[in-house]
């Protein structure tokens, strides 16, 4: 996924790119003039026309979109959610702004904050494969929140321009990651919550109609307001980073608005986000020219509700088990053999609550085999306590092998009778090479939605989202996702 | 300043140091279980007395908020502050809390931030010198606005806790600073804004009465939040980082209080706070017993209105132009031998507004002998543009010699008759060594106050500072600090 021209610009050369083939027509590059990458970022964010975006990259959005208030609606239950309301409902301004899957109003800041919390507290959000930045969750909930804002006072927010400032987001914060990732990934920060606070920015900053200056100054603020440690993976707190993330972006933009001051090289200067936050650093791949496409193209979606490097080997394991209609009893062990991250991320051997077990490999592949699924019920305190789950798990042996990748997995099988099953994934349900279809995002939908919206509210969500591109409010989707009080 | 003893706890033994001595009564050291710190630092703030703090260590708290208010109502009508303001009020919650030096009223959230922005924006609060934190900002806000909106739900918050919490705040925030100090800074954090937060979330945690759990969690949360990078001085988000990071220390506490679950080890984990935020660290700073009493004991207040590393040569350079009675025109040249971090921060050449004139060493050698002050006045627009300063600025050079401390400078004024005139400062007045006395603040806070309070309200506000111990609310001391619409 290495970019044709690495020295290219980001300005006309990436709408030339856009056409979405994987080559793009050459054009002679801009270079990048030293010291200019946030600007030459923001200067193209806002100088990028949602007419000159490829079909098939809106579309992308769109199902980004569909995905993301899927995810929102399934999590705005949970106790992390529940938790933020309370803890901020005393300090909220005007209910400006849905809280989705619930019947509270908060202001825009505030919203984008719980509704950031929801979207990513079930693991079960979109991803960003190359640098696991979940790309919706900082973008989406700011851009939805002030969709709303701006259409109470008379100036709404077409859908097609919000689908438009989800696309810059996404490839704003992404762009930034593929020039850290993996090094600061590694050092420990919650990508998601440290590029996303940019991807909230550049997102919100389009719709505010920033200047290139403002927009700049836009960045600059995100960039002092990074977001999370992977140290919290396994608590309330992972999910509060994306939230945050879209809160701060959002935030950036509006001080931005009225000219708020900062650094115009926050990106790039010595003291500046990348040098600090990253060991390591190419800044050609936030000011080159993309040689793949847009960065939503290359998000994905999950079929399973946990972290992403746990998904090859349930699906490996649902095949195994459906293909042999197997039960945990014949089994006398599984032996995995995984990618190092696997075991960095999810390598708790003995989880005792559902969240726990999102983190655990050895949980996910038990239980995967016990209820052939891999959805939100089967990472419930109930699965995960379930007594032949619980058995089984302690027969599976994870091992590192740095040659496998972290979209591969080799799963070995033994059973009591002297057979062995194995099974080999390369690239597992909703990768990028075996991508979830429209018909499987809406029964995501729906699951996630069960017992929160009502079904027929559940169908006009999603014919919203499908059809953003045409609203002439793109607040009226927050709208369409509140829990009436009186359903 | 190193510690009698790095491995001992922060429990008992800093309540025996806290007797004030330089060398406290030796107690047999609990030693830190490893990975307890975040634990060992929450439960020592939720079990500190506000008894048990020496009078020394609570008089200098006073003269630390007394100070500190006097430079938030001071930096009350700057641009920064105005730009937030109306950035956010659309946004903001119940008028729960005073901004200091003006009519309005926000939530709690957001007077903190922006009470935060006001206390530094002109650059002249206080500085904890071991570590450059200036460590009322974070703190003060947060408690100021929390106390007012206790009152107004019958919880008042007594003058002496209040005191007690901001004493327990600065500690945790300059503990963890000394910890990572220089190589958290060095990195290009600005470090006030990333300990800030923990010092915020453990005095605002301390005044809603969390458990250690709590407490613990809170410290967390501030974990996930730091704000600010060095790239940014120069600029209006400088001050922006100790009012977010008073605003995000303040959620933290306000999440923990509905038990938003996190990490326990938020600064010690591999990849928590100390790891992922510098290349060095010493958890012994954190959890050791002091052997130099309090850090806000070890809190100094500026004279002049700019960063402590230009006060030597400002205190020189006045001191010269006064005991030669110099003008400008008698002045060859003028040569400055500093420490490296005075060139590396103040090395702005030709300043063109006020306050870039903060970061420039040239303009403030050259203001300091033609104006004989180094005020705020002396970083105004109209006195980086004097013809006569101008001129002077250029003919001052600084050579950075390692072997010059951090509080030293020595000056060389050449004359146009040949003459040569030296001055050799090794601490500056302001410093530890050379402390401001209580009616220096009490002046210096005037000055700040004059044309933004009546003076017999400057005065009602200085009286109820010295009085915070006394007051059975201290959120009237807040109020006391409004601007009145009438007035």
């Amino acid at each position: 996924m290495k970019h044709v021209n690495r020295r290219g610009f980001l300005g006309a050369s990436l709408l030339a790119a856009a056409a979405g083939e994987a080559e793009p027509q050459e054009k002679a590059p801009v270079a990048a003039p030293p010291g200019e990458v946030t600007r030459g970022l923001a200067q193209w964010v806002v100088e990028s026309k949602a007419d000159e975006i490829p079909a098939a990259v809106r579309k992308e959005a769109t199902r980004t979109l569909l995905n993301w208030m899927g995810c929102a609606i399934g999590g705005s239950g949970q106790g992390a959610v529940t938790c933020a309301i309370e803890a901020f409902a005393p300090f909220s301004g005007p209910g400006q702004a849905a809280i989705l899957g619930r019947s509270e109003r908060f202001d825009v800041l505030h919203a984008a904050l719980i509704n950031g919390i929801s979207s990513h507290v079930l693991d079960y959000d979109d991803t960003h494969l190359r640098t696991i930045i979940h790309p919706a969750g900082p973008v989406a909930p700011a851009l939805l929140a002030l969709a709303e804002y701006r259409a109470a006072s008379g100036q709404a927010v077409a859908g097609k321009d919000l689908l438009h400032a989800l696309i810059l987001g996404v490839e704003v914060e992404c762009r930034i990651g593929n020039a850290v990732y993996p090094a600061h990934y590694d050092a420990g920060w919650h990508i998601t919550g440290t590029t996303g606070v940019f991807g909230a920015a550049a997102a919100a900053g389009k719709v505010l109609g920033l200047s290139a200056q403002q927009m700049t100054w836009a960045l600059g603020l995100a960039a002092v307001q990074p977001v999370g440690l992977r140290e919290m993976f396994g608590t309330m707190t992972k999910s509060f980073h994306p939230g945050r993330a879209a809160q701060n972006g959002l935030a950036s933009a509006l001080l931005a608005a009225r000219n708020f001051t900062c650094s115009e090289h926050a990106l790039e200067a010595k003291s500046g986000w990348a040098n600090v936050l990253s060991s390591a650093r190419d800044y050609g791949e936030i000011t080159g020219k993309p040689g793949a496409g847009w960065q939503v193209s290359l998000n994905t979606y999950k079929p399973f509700a946990c972290g992403i490097v746990m998904h090859p080997t349930i699906d490996g394991c649902i095949q195994l088990s459906r293909e042999n209609l197997l039960t945990a009893e014949q089994i006398a062990g599984i032996e995995l053999r995984v990618a190092p991250l696997v075991q960095e991320l999810t390598g708790k051997k003995t989880p005792s609550t559902g969240l726990e077990g999102k983190f655990s490999i050895y949980h996910a592949a038990a239980v995967a085999i016990v209820e052939r699924a891999g959805g939100e019920q089967q990472f419930s305190d109930r699965a995960v306590r379930n007594a032949a789950t619980v058995a089984l798990r302690q027969r599976v042996t994870a091992t590192v092998d740095p040659k496998i990748g972290e979209d591969q997995v080799r799963i070995r099988i033994m059973l009591r009778d002297g057979r062995a099953l194995e099974k080999v994934i390369d690239h597992a349900v909703g990768s990028l090479a075996h991508p979830m279809t429209d018909t499987d995002l809406e029964d995501k939908f729906s699951g996630l939605a069960e017992g929160i919206l009502p079904r027929d509210q559940t169908r006009r969500v999603m014919d919203l989202c499908w059809k953003i591109g045409e609203l002439p409010d793109a607040g009226a989707l927050a709208q369409a996702a509140r829990r009436d009080n009186r359903a």
